[in-house]
């Protein structure tokens, strides 16, 4: 794909300032452009790029000032960094635009597609599931029986969901992410015996998960996460738990069985949350930390395992860091308390 | 499938209390209970939902005293929980009876496979693989050469088996799971070559493993999991690695290399525990603990990182809790020494 | 496979004590040894079972004296530990030397592969995918448009590499393992939308990358793991991180976004590292720690969450773990000033 600036700057209903002939073919970051691509500058921190950078075109703020000359086509607009986005989507567009069911993919018989929809080589779609419109299943993903997803949502190649799972409109699964396994529950009273899970996933609309997650089953009922969820990579969640609207997991969380977050959460790295727990909304999670009870006052910000108030978690911790220094204060303590008893008594 | 109150009456042997003609088609919480769902009441704390259920039929303990009238017809057994775990059962039993062998898989001529087993579409079975009875291996998953799999076991979509993997009967693998991936070793001071890793990985029977586990292959030798090991999701198992019968472990578990864990131990979730350790049987870690030394003492509970004694560790968190209030007494304490001091100069 | 021990010795250039005609088919530790199996004894530890292995061939250091006679056939080499590591690899080379494309296999026509490649059944390479030559790629793995994967490299059943990956020659990567999944980025503020990531991953040659393990592509530009890095099963790499040369990422490690890390790092288990920092060469940072801080002075060691010098740390981990103490101590010193007032005031 190539471009004129004056074509981009039509696309993007800004103003062109300089060469507005010249050619563009790739997106760049400022600092890193070269003869034949686009950037753009929105973070004062990176302004000194713009008179050296080699990109052809740069978009900048409408009411950005110049300092000194600049070599580079400028392409002025309301907002540069919204401007970049809406190319960045413009190009993501393209290259996802996959369509058509292969030859070399299973579709079962009992099952519904919807109209537009890209099924690849090695795809599976079970019995009496229904696939929405403009459904994306990549290569290799695997769809159970009764599975129903809603329109525009993709599957990434080798994706699984299990049978009986809901999947809402715009949602994006990324490769090896698996729904609706098994919840964990055995019974060790009863020769370990498997309690059976028979409940579904539900997942609203415009959810997000990223690679290699495991989001199991309910046992009875269902495991839900709510319209705008976004999980980064590797997070697991347990059999029956529920997560509120919006709430955002960074990678390789963890939330054991049942347990309930609210909305508009934003758990950091590594985060586990125990089961059987309520989780107010608004509430943010520190890396690392591990949350052990529930947590009824909304917008509070936890640290530590088990976590409790960042600040006082930080306070605490610098003590922590520094309890030597304390250790030989109290033996000073203790050696002076003596040696004055020792005077006293002498 | 739809059955009345009666014939799930007769086959779970209990005795119907009302309408034993009226319709049962799904299973339900009975706090979530419609017309035409059979719920159950065996924890007390779920007791007001009887007298207020929708559900059509809720499965009692037989000497259950009601306290106020019910809508629902009642089905007393001797356990209400046993009896509801036996109609999951059922009903999984039925959904999950997959059977026969797909024309799009692939199995290599020199494989046995044993009588009624499933092979998915896109499933591969690799050279000299033996496959016992009943096995299911799911769409798009992968047998390697010479794996020998048990009777009755299952391999959900998209699980991977390296060569040489040994699988008992009655075992249970989600989705994505690895088994049989070389174990980390390479040699920082020979130009980082790597060290071959040619053993295998066995598993005896009755094992569960969740999704997205990693399961390493041993050097040389064994990576043995016992019978009865139970894993929950995104587990890492390394290189001639050994846990014991019976022992569970919750998401996100982490065990380094060489290390034998003991039988009947629990582990939450997000632990980890260093390479070449022992672990007594019946040894208990809390959440997002590390284990760095041996344990010699059976059935004692560790918690931190690294762990250690878990009533101890608590007690001294608490204190941790507190530091500041710690080194305000102790700032306290100088001062008033200071001035003791002084006064007593003066 | 089956050799006599004289054929070995010639192959591995040592001399035989003992019958040089016994048949060897296997290999196995030596405490493990049975008639038939080569083992090695290098590790002094494991001497006293050279006396009792019932291995047929141990392979021995040059200047290892005996001090007791043995049953088993004995080939002195100039170093046992690398001749039965070639040993290993040689019979590894056997194992893995798998050829041909299969015709259950999908090839985009304006794919190009090199000579003497493995594709197997059900693997996909998409449109423009460049495969250099003896490259493997085993079946159910995905390779996705614009790829281009180096001479000599492995790609293990069920890989999933997304478009515009590059990976360099001689690389390893183990099943489920996902490469190109978009980085973890939304706007809060502008209704969640999702930020597109529109740059690639770049893998240098030598790198291995263990099982189930996440690797973001860049929101622009490139996420690089270099030359020689090595990582164990289920890490996680966000979006425009870069990993130098040699480093080695043991199981469940966390890297945040665009967080750079430096040469010959060696990270433990379940390390969490912040986005946006720098972490200077020969970093060691020992398991489950989290760094929240660049780190600029080489070959330092660091441990905690969050982490700080590992000395400072296990001094201050000890102090912790005997904060009641330290507790009784002040309890005791304001008892004792308390008296000493009261004294003083009497």
């Amino acid at each position: 794909m190539q471009f004129t600036a004056q074509q981009i700057a039509d696309l993007l209903q800004g103003q062109i300032e300089g060469d507005g002939t010249v050619l563009i073919s790739k997106l760049a970051k400022i600092e890193e452009g070269e003869t034949g691509s686009i950037s753009f500058l929105a973070n004062p921190l990176y302004t000194p790029y713009l008179y050296k950078t080699k990109a052809s075109l740069v978009i900048i703020n409408k009411d950005f000032e110049l300092t000194a000359p600049v070599t580079t086509t400028l392409l002025r607009v309301e907002s540069a960094a919204n401007a970049f986005t809406q190319l960045l989507e413009m190009y993501n567009q393209v290259k996802l635009n996959k369509k058509g069911i292969s030859k070399m993919a299973f579709i079962a018989e009992s099952a519904t597609v919807g109209k537009d929809i890209y099924a690849g080589e090695f795809a599976f779609i079970g019995e009496n599931a229904k696939i929405g419109n403009n459904v994306k299943i990549y290569p290799q993903a695997y769809v159970g029986d009764n599975v129903v997803i809603g329109d525009n949502t993709t599957l990434f190649a080798g994706v699984k969901i299990y049978s009986e799972t809901v999947i809402g409109k715009n949602c994006i699964i990324h490769s090896g992410t698996v729904i609706g396994s098994d919840g964990f529950r055995f019974n060790p009273e009863n020769d370990h015996k498997k309690v059976p899970q028979i409940g579904n996933v539900i997942i609203e609309d415009d959810v997000e998960i990223g690679a290699n997650c495991a989001i199991d089953r309910a046992t009875l009922g269902s495991t839900i996460l709510r319209k705008g969820v976004k999980f980064d990579n590797l997070i697991h969640i347990a059999h029956n738990v529920e997560v509120g609207e919006n709430t955002y997991f960074a990678a390789h969380g963890v939330v054991a069985g049942s347990t309930k977050i609210g909305k508009n959460c934003m758990f950091s790295g590594q985060v586990g949350i125990v089961g059987h727990l309520q989780v107010a909304d608004n509430t943010i999670i520190t890396a690392q930390s591990g949350i052990s009870k529930s947590i009824t006052k909304p917008g509070e910000t936890y640290m530590g395992s088990p976590a409790f108030d960042a600040n006082k978690y930080r306070k605490a911790f610098i003590h922590f860091r520094n309890l030597d220094a304390l250790v030989q204060r109290v033996n000073a303590l203790e050696r002076q308390l003596k040696e004055a008893d020792v005077n006293r008594k002498s």
